[in-house]
């Protein structure tokens, strides 16, 4: 845990991978992490915890498989979403956009369950910044 | 949980209440709460739990109680910052911010032991939107 405040353009500025989310910081065992999306994620499923999405700049589409069948919920800049336990999702975003994720440490970026993963995709429990 | 995302920005237009913390969502066990901050919280420490910050607009001082003396970290728009568990901190805006904040649910916005709360300071595990 750093000991100064982290400002999160100056973090972003840091790297340009997309979909390879930075750890920015920890909350008790949570992690804060940031990305840079852009294109297409992949469908997947975390089976035993929530994710937490809020949007810093541009547009974040999640498409979210549930009981009464698929829909897609649209996060413009400064929007939040909770994708609940169990829920197939699939996050893209057709003009970029830079996102913020709460989720315990060690959480798979591309879940339990997923589908192939280009190799634009990394698979990861987050880097550190 | 909400099923739809929502925009930070009309959340925080619903209430003006100063350091009254506003539970937009969960992830979890984890509240996401926003406020509107100015002027001086009070000094408490939470015992048992990391507090994170975010600051979405405006600018918050936290003067933190560290083994070696006081210091006050400063918070610009996009910054963030974890305040320890068991440290005493002061949160505090001149000219007034607005805040995200995760923390586990239930976690008491003066802390587990704190100093007399002004009647400006709400004693609050947080308000639903």
């Amino acid at each position: 845990m750093t000991t100064q405040p982290i400002d999160i353009n100056t973090a972003l500025d840091g790297f340009d991978a997309i979909w390879s989310p930075r750890i920015i910081t920890n909350v008790n065992d949570y992690d804060i992490r940031i990305a840079k999306v852009k294109g297409d994620h992949v469908w997947h499923v975390h089976e035993s915890t929530d994710e937490f999405f809020l949007v810093l700049d541009g547009e974040l589409d999640i498409a979210l498989r549930e009981p009464d069948g698929e829909r897609v919920v649209t996060l413009r800049k400064d929007s939040v979403f909770v994708v609940p336990r169990g829920t197939f999702h699939k996050p893209s975003s057709h003009a970029g956009a830079h996102i913020m994720v709460v989720e315990p440490i060690g959480t798979l970026s591309v879940g339990d369950r997923h589908e192939e993963v280009p190799s634009y995709v990394d698979v990861t429990t987050g880097h550190r910044v």
